[in-house]
């Protein structure tokens, strides 16, 4: 991966700046596991741009792929831990967005309380 | 400004979801105010994209136009109210960053630091 500078904001950008990838992150947050699950976002992705997408957070380990689904061709994906870290900025920018863009939809509950660990691997225990 | 849902999110990111807006906002939290000062940032934005993503985030009202400094043909910027309330995300999508690359800067103490309500005009005092 190329990074355009060594600023922690500037590399989470080089990984997830677009328009497309952190919505497949929030849509998984609140469910969405497989393809045409993500296809039927409100925001009617198009099929070649999730494909590619879902490849690009793939590779960056944000995402992983899971047991296929029986009779679909194109497997189930998870939120890796490294992924589910992105859940604050997520909050963050919906935050932002209800607060100050008139009439946006009020992100569910169960968003707001998603937590990174609620995702993936748990953490080693201590002790 | 067309938005591709009402998703709080996906809107959000039709204002800054690119690589280079959040960048901006980032350079002003820690005090660059004019386009040499945007220049010179480690990421090495070109002209033409920065003019461009200037001039979105002034109609998106974000950013203004303060009194241009003596001796420059292009104004200063600050953040505005609505753009500082994007620091809680700016800094969350910087400790995931450090968290999660390998050998990226430490952000600045100032930047975890900052306030939305450091910025732009103080709101109307209570009372």
């Amino acid at each position: 991966m190329e990074f355009r500078s060594q600023c922690p904001i500037a590399s989470t950008l080089d990984i997830v700046g677009d328009k497309w990838s952190l919505l497949i992150l929030r849509s998984m947050v609140v469910g969405a596991t497989s393809y045409s699950d993500f296809l039927a976002s409100a925001e009617k992705i198009s099929t070649n741009i999730l494909a590619e997408r879902l490849r690009r957070l793939e590779d960056a380990g944000l995402i992983a792929r899971t047991t296929a689904r029986q009779g679909s061709i194109r497997g189930a994906y998870a939120l890796t831990p490294r992924g589910a870290e992105l859940i604050p900025a997520l909050q963050e920018l919906a935050r932002w967005g209800e607060a100050n863009i008139p009439d946006r939809w009020e992100a569910p509950e169960r968003f707001y309380a998603a937590r990174p660990e609620d995702f993936g691997e748990a953490a080693p225990a201590d002790g």
